[in-house]
């Protein structure tokens, strides 16, 4: 089983191999995502780890032809479901088993139709199982965080060119998502209020960043991101969990996503980018020590397109370097 | 002028381009860097903008050829030296002016030598560059950090071929530097002892993780870094400030990373690669606010290969995966 280590100076936990890769595996120069003929394409059901969930027409058996988005184990996983936690010293160092659950979200049935090149109905599919997902995974209490992400494109860390999300349940709570999580609870307690339901509130006054505004929803281009033309969606209803939207958020996160992904799209010309659910912690371990939780966070996606490769600066020091301002990045996809 | 924006959540700084870049300009998926004919070799001073200092040979007058390292104003500076900090609050958000410096520093007079393949002496007159410049910038009372990143090749985000550094010093603490000032902080509040210097005890003690111990320095593959074959190199007498680093411990850093650095091109083929040194901030403005920041703080240089993309979880949450062990990255680096 491979293993979690602690950065002891920034509390990063990562994950080590337990049979590691020789140094002439690792060097990665093609642009190229190898993988034909591609197993996540509907019919090739049988050549991947059993389905654990999938939305799919009435009638059809799992693992055959018949679903519009499934999720699979990970073919190689990271973490594994099966046995303790583990958490001990290693003389001033900490580690613990790499306990959790790594799947493959397999976004279409079809290897060029992205969910929203099938339109927003599609995408709700993706979305519900998420949902599903996040659900059924956080009755572990041992899970600290589902963590959702969709990378499409080799710049953005895609490992197949077949339209996925990988998700990844971990025992401990990773630090971008830690970082935030501690920023907003500062926030909470200096103000008494939920920092991203004041967010909204100043994006839609300023409305210079703002992208689009429906029924449910806020979309608009943060006021300092990490990446040039990044944007958020944001729900008007203050509520911490993705999984907890109700079937018109859903419907309307659908609409917003489908709309918005397509426009960076043709914007940006077809770039490499990601999203990523933000939503809160299990709450199931210790409902007690978290009363606050469902008061200070507040889940939204984060869509960045990787433009660019991240300079020594940014990696090295989490300086980040806008090229492009929000302002005028919000501007482009208004009238895009 | 750029604008700094802090991130309201994470408390991250990043510079905003006053003038935006479109998203035409922004696609970058090719590997090469073009910069056909070089201006940053020897015999191009005069296109270069005039070089704030250098290490030269005895005679030969500023920005004209006999250098062995330069440092120049970058071409596109990020931030700006003339001005005011500006600091102001526009609506819930903080911004203030680019103020700062941004440098190159050419590590060699040969577009195809780095300072290793011209030996130790070359790479010590690069590191006394540094030096000289962070304590020369370090006078202004403004900048709070001078950072120092070499980036080789386009995956680690360069934008020259030639051989080079970059200088950046911002009046802010960039965020990865503040995250682990922070924990060695609290580390030293909870042990009374610098935790760097209990990492170079225990990574002597466990021995498996390490690569080379000289008489002032050791380097070491880190226990939970973010890349596979990530080393750190670190001073054996506590400091903390690299620009304060002896003459002899000068003379041996050099050799100790020429050596390095060598080993780990040969073996990985010839990777792209970052380094940045890690030291304290500057200490003139407020020297009474961090009169502990000598015992808890131990400058090193980090230097990590950048051989596969950062997926969407590492980016998007901060969980790194690391495919080969920090054990076994080790045992290459010996053998090699």
């Amino acid at each position: 089983m491979h293993e979690l280590r602690k950065d002891p100076l920034l509390g990063r936990w990562v994950a080590v191999f337990s049979n590691s890769l020789p140094p002439d595996a690792l060097n990665v120069s093609s642009e190229s995502i190898e993988n034909e003929p591609c197993i996540l394409c509907s019919g090739k059901e049988a050549e991947t780890p059993p389905e654990v969930a999938a939305i799919r027409a009435e009638g059809t058996a799992p693992d055959t032809a018949g679903w519009w988005t499934r999720a699979i184990p990970n073919i190689k996983p990271i973490l594994e479901t099966e046995g303790e936690l583990g958490r001990k010293g290693i003389g001033m160092y900490d580690r613990m088993n790499s306990i959790g659950v790594n799947e493959l979200i397999i976004e279409s049935p079809e290897h060029d139709k992205n969910p929203e090149d099938l339109g927003a109905e599609q995408f709700r599919r993706v979305l519900e199982l998420y949902k599903m997902r996040i659900t059924e995974i956080e009755k572990d209490a041992r899970i600290r965080y589902v963590l959702i992400c969709k990378s499409s494109g080799r710049l953005a860390g895609a490992t197949y060119s077949h339209p996925h999300s990988e998700l990844i349940a971990t025992p401990v709570i990773p630090r971008l998502i830690k970082g935030e999580l501690d920023g907003a609870k500062q926030y909470y307690a200096y103000k008494e209020r939920c920092i991203f339901c004041d967010i909204i509130e100043e994006e839609l006054r300023m409305a210079s960043r703002l992208i689009t505004e429906t029924e449910n929803f806020v979309a608009f281009c943060p006021y300092a991101p990490k990446f040039p033309f990044e944007f958020w969606v944001m729900p008007k209803r203050h509520g911490c969990a993705f999984e907890e939207a109700s079937p018109e958020e859903m419907e309307d996160l659908s609409q917003v996503m489908t709309s918005l992904i397509k426009k960076m799209r043709v914007m940006l010309k077809e770039p490499a980018y990601n999203y990523v659910i933000h939503t809160a912690p299990n709450r199931i371990p210790r409902r007690n020590h978290w009363h606050t939780l469902g008061d200070d966070f507040h889940w939204h996606i984060e869509v960045a397109p990787r433009l660019m490769r991240e300079s020594g600066i940014q990696w090295g020091a989490g300086f980040y370097i806008l090229t492009t301002s929000p302002e005028d990045a919000a501007k482009y996809y208004k009238e895009a």
